[in-house]
């Protein structure tokens, strides 16, 4: 029996993914850039089963029709392209805190592409293994890899796929992951985005946003320049949420108590911290701070949201 | 002696102005829409004096440097205009309330204008005084008509002036001014739009936006659709506080509780009451709402902020 137990960790995108050019191959109107975090994971292994159906487990439970309905999706696009007609069993243990605001479609899809890369033996190519698991869901794209990952849109689905820039980042960088509401998330990413496509003014300047804030991320990055990641990240985040707010009808992801902790980043950064925040399709706020600076950050971010659930992560590695 | 006494009203823009292509001559970038208010107003009084300088009394009281030195400018543009070099006294009464957010600078500078016409004799025409009154501070040029104006950006001093659209508007519109926090702004409207249209990467696309909103607002306006009016001008002004919000640094003007406010409005919609928001260079909000609707907003208002000072406003006159 081949042992296809993989496992891929989430990402925070630092330049951020909104808009599909394409639904169906999951092609972006821009490229994107993200750290892959060590302490969030997913674990798939998946085995040939002789039944007329395929077996769907997700937490050591059948996974109820939703989830069950997107993994079989993949299924049958890696059964096609294996010309393969067999059922499997998929085995999915998520180390992601519910809801914590960090995708797990992103190490979810990213684990399920690589034990089946293993299952049907096709020894694809890292590269060729983030465009697979892009077809699964968008940000799964850059979890293939570790450290700083960077996901070149492309113009189809050969030439859109994730690019390792630092697997192992030589820098001090830290977050915080602050959850601060654990329940679902009202308006999925992906009808946000499209909203936002759609309906914003402000969204046929979002490419030219993205392609300026990538060149000065990635001249961030080669200089190790941590105060320049954050404060970059921190401006590109607020652009894709400007995109949301302007969307006509408006909507926003954000509560009173994302406002209130991105007010307290702001007291940080201007009592010399190092402090800035970057914000998903939810709710909840990771902070970008440094290993000087993280055990400061987090006493101060405790005391003032004590019911906040405060993880530390770190530059994670690629699948395996 | 001349009557000089001249009263001006503020107004709340519906569609923002934010953005000057002509700082000296307060050009702005895009078209405007307005609706003056009738409870709050400004009135002044301009007599010559024998005297080695200007005299600027505000409330009562000799004004302060800051304000002294815009008015001296206004008198000093207007005595050009006027081959003149009499000193002047001016007397300014403001009746609105410290810092609720409702500019006193454009019933201030409106006023002004119109009690100085008077003193030296200009008979200009309405036009004529709202161009000089734009002279003074940009949403004056609005102030000097009543009920919905739209301020023609123009090309230079000349093509720059406001129009009346309906200068007794029948139609059952009502306001809630809600104040919640008078500090003095941080960022003054000059200073932030500056910031907007120089860092912004979405103000490019700022023109466009008012263009397309202006042009449903003045459909919405000949309709009597108070709905539409509502929801254009609330998205008009997300509009306006994304270019903020996406400066770079970035800023805003809401504080947690005008978040708060922004959601009762969304939670008296969801209930089936008219209740659009718009919000300006400053924390507090103006409800958009009916004459049918206004008793129960109110109350809800003052239900959920008991500490806020709530005004209810309606259309206002031109000068006079």
């Amino acid at each position: 029996m081949i042992m296809t137990k993989t496992t891929a960790h989430t990402n925070i995108a630092l330049i951020k993914y909104w808009g599909k050019k394409d639904a169906a191959l999951h092609l972006p109107y821009t490229d994107s850039l993200s750290l892959t975090l060590d302490g969030y994971y997913t674990t798939t292994t998946t085995h040939f089963i002789d039944a007329a159906q395929d077996e769907i487990w997700l937490d050591h439970q059948l996974a109820d029709a939703a989830f069950a309905a997107r993994v079989e999706k993949f299924l049958n696009l890696v059964r096609t392209l294996n010309h393969s007609q067999k059922r499997i069993c998929v085995q999915t243990i998520n180390h992601v805190p519910t809801a914590a605001g960090l995708a797990s479609s992103a190490s979810g899809f990213a684990a399920l592409a690589g034990s089946l890369d293993k299952l049907f033996q096709m020894n694809l190519s890292k590269t060729d293994l983030s465009r697979l698991a892009r077809r699964g869901s968008g940000s799964a794209t850059r979890s293939i890899f570790g450290g700083f990952v960077q996901w070149h849109q492309g113009t189809d689905d050969a030439s859109s796929f994730a690019e390792a820039i630092d697997e192992n980042p030589n820098l001090p960088i830290r977050l915080l992951s602050v959850v601060v509401n654990n329940q679902e998330k009202k308006i999925t990413s992906t009808k946000g985005m499209l909203q936002a496509v759609e309906t914003s003014p402000f969204y046929a300047q979002w490419p030219q946003v993205v392609q300026t804030d990538l060149k000065s991320m990635l001249q961030a990055l080669r200089n190790h320049d941590l105060e320049l990641i954050g404060q970059i990240a921190e401006d590109n985040c607020l652009a894709m949420h400007a995109l949301n707010w302007t969307s006509r009808p408006a909507f926003t992801y954000f509560t009173a108590a994302t406002y209130q902790i991105i007010n307290l980043v702001h007291q940080l950064r201007a009592q010399g911290y190092l402090a800035y925040y970057t914000i998903d399709a939810g709710p909840n706020v990771k902070i970008i701070t440094s290993i000087a600076d993280l055990a400061q950050v987090q006493a101060r971010v405790q005391a003032n949201f004590p019911q906040a659930q405060v993880t530390k992560l770190k530059p994670g590695p690629g699948i395996r």
